[in-house]
């Protein structure tokens, strides 16, 4: 193993001297470590590599870590679909509006399709005006231009942009005289009655990737010139010199600009240069509007496509003035797109490691009961549900004691006389993806069955046998100061409702619900 | 001539089938063009070069305009004035809050330094919260981001960045891990009382030209190297990956980015590429963070920082809890900022444009008067600006006859007894940089004239020989339909001001100020 690159290797060091755990943020400067680091020693065991250094520092990696691979950051031609209109023969990607905004998974299908062609639409959003920027916050940021915070894409008595009439416009991407130019851009579909007025969508990637594939010579020359695009107008004045063509350090297609409306004078580069690059123009403007490569598609009221405008050029047919066309538009970025993505997937495998929970370690004794513990939790749930419970009490019970797996010490300590403190590490473990709301009951359902055990006549004789010695541990019935301060905690009541269910929650063989019935019900609750 | 090429030239024309007149957008696709386009014929006249096309077209090309020298979008080191702590013994760059806002020259000024610079410190600004967003605005937008539309730089009990600490901040970048990545950054001081927690800029495109100059294979190795930067909480879970050292295709410093708390894992290239990246990290860093290369100073509360963050390190030195240290942040971008300071340049040119019309031009004899066209509109203004009218008034009585210089008839046609319409020409032109509120009274000036001859007893007798004469031309009194007609128009009023000021200003000899009395009032209107 000491043949990995030692600066590498110590960077990465993961122990709390070296980052922040909180946020996993690097607290030393690269310039701080010595001159000439070496590994003076290492040895791998339990799954770990570990690390003595030169300068004494220790390091401990999992060794899953060092192998794992790396999709990078998923703005690159690397791990997308390049399409040509024959791809979407069976339909677009998308969704209805509503099921977007109800099911995480339906959200994470629809950005995944962002990310994966360029786009997607969603059906029936309302069409009210301004609601393309709910449509942009459901996952990111607005980006505010000079065209305002939405621009209303219509027949204007004087335009500033060939946008604003009736006219055809051929494919391209928007805004390229902006830098950084907005990433993504959606268009939000109020009324279109007029004869006309398609729209067009060109993946401009897999243009790129046909011109590096037909004239490798024409792709080189684009991704190496820079182009001025430029726009003018009475309050405005936008210049950004990019290529065509973007790659990233190791040559994959990264970013696509192609406007003939606002492409500017390019300047500094001699003669021949400038008959190359309008040949390789001339042959990538060719490729790009190949009809093969543009998918057409009607937009029609409630209808709101989201793109990637570093990727794909967008086109509309011309349309008639017998009817409406009217559009409203704004610009958002990717990043954030990206991100909302990575953490709607983040709370999906949290799930899928809950429901695996249940079904691994779950299906043991559940320290003494006649049910196991997830039997247990699923009535405790079952329980909670069936008393018309709020979600979030329905999710604090089921998972109430899931602490009995994930803390440092295990529900079997708790047996051997020692407090595993499972209501503390239960909730903290929860936290990484539930509110308040969720986690304070589990956190104060043992306080409440100490605080029952003190204020409520006959609840302590009626503890199961287990139950009743693991009181003792964890600390007996509260006294009557501690009882008055729990009482008084802003949580205590769903705690003690919590605590209800779960005493209840101890029947052999009942029949309920398994953990998918909750998963759509936490879901919504991860926030 | 001829040696041009073709399809650069062509891409070019400027004439009104080629380019939309109204915003200068090209309104034909690259590959509309003919293959084999070549210039039939060309030949250079009255400063322009006229080009017949072997297709038929013909363009013709102001001369100035082949040969124009190009700045480039600004965005590269090219033009900027790299410097270190040293350069700004003297003071750093800025302006007070209140003449930043009223003086246009003053803000260009700001916007110019940051352009050049980075950064420009604003004194002054209002210390209440939320200001730091009335600053963004002031000449671009905001980009909101997961930490909000702003930010609090303060202590924060559970602080999911160093930022919200009172521990030094080592020079870096921000929010590498966004792409695109906020490019400008504003820091409003509200309180600083606590000892230490000063700010220190370093320019990285200056450390990253003097890695370039040691050691220009580290510097190569840090241009083509993406790096993954990573920032996770909660509710975010962003990447970019992007190199330390971003270079244009021609090899100019770009973009930097330095952030050690959030560089991620770099994978996907060889042990050996690992070592030359580490090693050339680790040469730009201690570049970077020499003393010498960073200018500390104190925010106090109404000081506002205005930085490039694709250049500028910012830095903070640790603070104690003996006081308080508030700041207020928000992003923004450069594209806006570029495009302001454009405008501005554009109306500063402008105004020069109208003070040379005055000094030239203008200096001519007027119309048979016994003042120059210059004389007479100066004494308009003076009129108007000693009734104490609004400062459009001054505006509109001072530029009322600009359409005598630029229609495309001149004054000497009207006394030829042709109309040349100078009111709408004038109007028109001024259009570019006025308002309506500055436009219209121009526009109607000779409309009031006629009317005034039509409702005004005696008027028309008191109007100078020559006035008397162009009234013929322009149509004589307004009849009673027309002249109630005018009445009614919503700048009725003023115009009848402006001719009324107008008619006085005859005086010959008079004294009333110069243009330049003039130019902030114009400036000011300017919108």
């Amino acid at each position: 193993m000491t043949e990995l690159p030692p600066y590498w290797l110590r960077d990465n060091c993961p122990c709390p001297e070296c980052r922040d755990p909180r946020n996993g943020q690097k607290l030393f400067q690269i310039d701080d470590l010595p001159d000439g680091l070496a590994v003076a020693g290492s040895t791998e065991a339990d799954g770990h590599l570990e690390v003595r250094w030169s300068d004494g520092h220790r390091s401990r990696y999992p060794l899953e870590w060092l192998d794992r691979a790396d999709g990078g950051d998923g703005r690159t031609e690397h791990g997308k679909r390049l399409w040509t209109a024959a791809d979407f023969a069976a339909g677009l990607p998308g969704a209805r509006w509503e099921a977007y905004l109800e099911d995480p998974a339906e959200r994470a299908a629809v950005l995944a399709a962002v990310r994966r062609d360029g786009f997607a639409v969603l059906r029936g959003v309302p069409a009210v005006e301004r609601q393309v920027l709910r449509v942009a916050e459901s996952f990111g940021y607005v980006r505010v231009t000079n065209y305002g915070e939405l621009f209303d894409v219509r027949v204007e008595p004087d335009p500033n942009n060939l946008a604003f009439t009736s006219a055809a416009i051929a494919p391209h991407t928007d805004n390229p005289y902006r830098d950084p130019v907005p990433t993504l851009q959606l268009l939000h579909c109020l009324e279109n009655s007029a004869t006309g007025g398609d729209s067009g969508l060109v993946d401009g990637f897999r243009a790129a990737a046909i011109l590096r594939e037909e004239a490798p010579d024409a792709f080189e020359v684009l991704t190496r010139t820079p182009v001025p695009f430029v726009f003018r107008d009475r309050r405005t004045e936008l210049r950004a010199d990019r290529p065509l063509i973007e790659v990233d350090p190791r040559g994959r297609i990264r970013e696509v600009r192609f406007n003939n409306r606002s492409i500017g004078t390019v300047r500094g580069i001699g003669p021949d240069d400038l008959d190359a690059f309008y040949a390789a123009y001339r042959r990538f403007a060719a490729i790009a509007l190949r009809p093969g490569l543009r998918l057409t598609f009607r937009l029609g009221p409630g209808d709101c496509l989201v793109f990637d405008n570093t990727r794909l050029l967008h086109a509309r047919t011309a349309f008639r003035p017998d009817g409406h066309r009217h559009l409203q538009g704004c610009y958002a970025d990717l990043d954030a797109l990206n991100s909302t993505l990575a953490v709607l997937h983040r709370r999906a495998a949290a799930l899928d490691t809950i429901a695996e929970l249940f079904a691994g370690e779950g299906a043991g004794e559940y320290l003494g009961e006649e049910v196991t513990m997830a039997e247990h939790m699923l009535q405790a749930a079952a329980a909670a549900e069936a008393a018309g419970a709020p979600a979030h009490l329905v999710a604090a019970a089921l998972l109430h004691d899931v602490g009995h797996f994930h803390g440092a010490l295990h529900g079997r300590d708790l047996m051997d006389g020692r407090d595993n403190r499972h209501s503390d590490s239960g909730a903290d473990w929860l936290a990484q993806w539930f509110g308040p709301e969720v986690t304070e009951p589990v956190r104060l359902h043992v306080a409440a069955k100490r605080y029952l055990c003190a204020v409520e006549p006959g609840y302590r004789e009626r503890l199961s046998a287990a139950s009743a010695y693991t009181l003792e541990v964890q600390g007996g019935p509260m006294d009557e100061r501690r009882a008055a301060a729990f009482a008084e905690l802003p949580g205590a009541r769903d705690a003690v409702a919590v605590r209800r269910w779960d005493e209840r929650a101890k029947v052999a063989g009942a029949p309920v619900p398994g953990f998918e019935h909750y998963r759509p019900l936490l879901a919504a609750l991860m926030r």
